[in-house]
């Protein structure tokens, strides 16, 4: 079922209690340097470091006390993981992890620091689902997808409504695109809350699967991706795909040095972190591949979870 | 004059249209590791990257229209340079800068960036003011000292009075101390707004002249004080010495590796950059040599301009 605006609304109300009300920032140089008035949504200042708790918390705080009890689990290397963890430690049921035995360990101890029960699995997508599979029917925890999933796209759509609620004159609101969850989540948010809202997303040319599927008008998967926007790899899902297809002008791709110049510069100006994949967005206008010139520029700055020691301009 | 809280006032509805009201920020790793409730009050997000705008500003727009005509000067290699060139830019007014020919590249590129017009000089105090003195005269430029300038204490107080106003029951207030301009302009706010509000500093270890100068009764410079908190170098000033006997209950000193710790993880964990004058205040609680347990204690961080190639964790 694709999530309404109403859904949206519930999912903002029931996560109230739990996420940040994040702050949205303006940097004058920024504007400068690009053409356009720009509001940088700061979901890298959201708990556990991205969106994807918004998503999370929803779908916990979604199930029954009964269903709860059993527990969530999810398959996930990177910051769906950590949300996931977080959300079920404060409602106070079990989180079951499966995580990919290369993953950074610096992700591993962020996600048994939020108290998530790790099993780790051969790095394939078949060996994750079939882990995620066992653990489940063995435990009766609830299945929570990264994005394929309503509750968590209803989830992430809840940044978008906070923006629109900060500034409801945008003309223009850009997002990264990896599966798809905060996509299509910001798109049906955006385009109900205020007609003709123009929605995009930034994707890296070096994982450009959303580009092409939009081309094809059909998934395309992403094969063996590089790119150091590394929240970005997973290819649209069923359930994102065709909310995208109706709702989301375009999809921009960016360069990898796009991506990096524009993290540093966000760092620099603005003060605070981002990870590249929160950079794509930003990287949209940096490379002003689409004319959004003295138009008002909503970004979703998507998360902040990022490897102090390896920078990517060392 | 000691600045009072009208003035201090009439400073935040003179700068309100110029000068970011920022976020203030909560986390719950750095509450647990603390012990505390802390609310981060991010001065690094203000314009030009620190607090030091909203000295500037008052100062700047306290000028009559004659005055201001002939431009403002200052003698400064760190942020008040940048946040005084700023200032008159956006009023339309000459800004001179001071700066030692030592002075890292940095920091010049950011005061050029912003319109200021510099002149080098020898690195000692002596060639500073005597430059400055030569520049003023010539120009008719009023000089805006760092700290010692009751428009600048009572413009650095804003930010007190904006984070009591997001949060009126705080129990106590700290903030970095160098020249002691962010701590007599929070001092005077936050002790006339609310009674028995306690209010305290960190200083580096390395650089404990104001430590110091609170136990003897009397000014003690700092004598080639060597620290990475490089915007708290300076010693206390005529003006601010008094006010800051009168209202602080005292100075605490943090370790240079106390500086560094909680300066990377309040980049890790809160995503947002501070540089390492701002970490001190952070490390009176990370330190813990100081009992705040349980309280709720605001921290002004002071700024966040920090050379993304050198940083002291690599």
């Amino acid at each position: 079922m694709i999530p309404t605006l109403h859904d949206i609304h519930q999912a903002a109300q029931r996560i109230r209690p739990y996420a940040h009300r994040t702050p949205v920032l303006t940097n004058e140089s920024l504007n400068q340097l690009v053409g356009a008035q720009v509001f940088l949504k700061c979901e890298n200042l959201q708990k556990a470091g991205a969106f994807k708790f918004r998503g999370a918390c929803n779908a916990v705080y979604s199930l029954s006390d009964e269903e709860a009890a059993r527990g969530v689990c999810t398959h996930s290397s990177g910051n769906h993981a950590q949300a996931l963890a977080l959300a079920a430690r404060i409602r106070g049921i079990p989180a079951y992890l499966v995580i990919p035995n290369n993953a950074p360990s610096v992700k591993k101890n962020a996600v048994a620091g939020y108290g998530g029960q790790i099993t780790f699995c051969e790095p394939t997508l078949e060996a994750r689902e079939s882990t995620l599979e066992r653990i489940s029917l063995a435990t009766g925890a609830s299945v929570v997808h990264p994005y394929n999933d309503e509750r968590v796209i209803a989830g992430q759509g809840t940044a978008a409504l906070e923006l629109l609620e900060d500034y409801p004159d945008l003309d223009v609101i850009i997002v990264p695109v990896g599966g798809g969850g905060l996509l299509s989540g910001t798109s049906i948010a955006a385009t109900e809350t205020k007609k003709n809202i123009r929605v995009m997303a930034g994707e890296p040319e070096m994982a450009d699967d959303a580009f092409r599927s939009m081309k094809a008008g059909e998934i395309i998967p992403s094969v063996n991706p590089k790119t150091i926007a590394d929240g970005l790899l997973p290819s649209l899902g069923k359930l994102t795909f065709p909310i995208i297809q109706e709702r989301v002008e375009q999809i921009v791709t960016v360069s990898e040095a796009g991506i990096i110049e524009s993290m540093k510069f966000v760092w620099e100006r603005a003060k605070i972190i981002i990870e590249p994949s929160a950079a794509v967005a930003v990287g949209v206008l940096w490379e002003k591949k689409v004319d959004l010139s003295g138009l008002k520029v909503g970004i979703i700055l998507s998360g902040g979870n990022v490897d102090l020691e390896k920078l990517p301009w060392q």
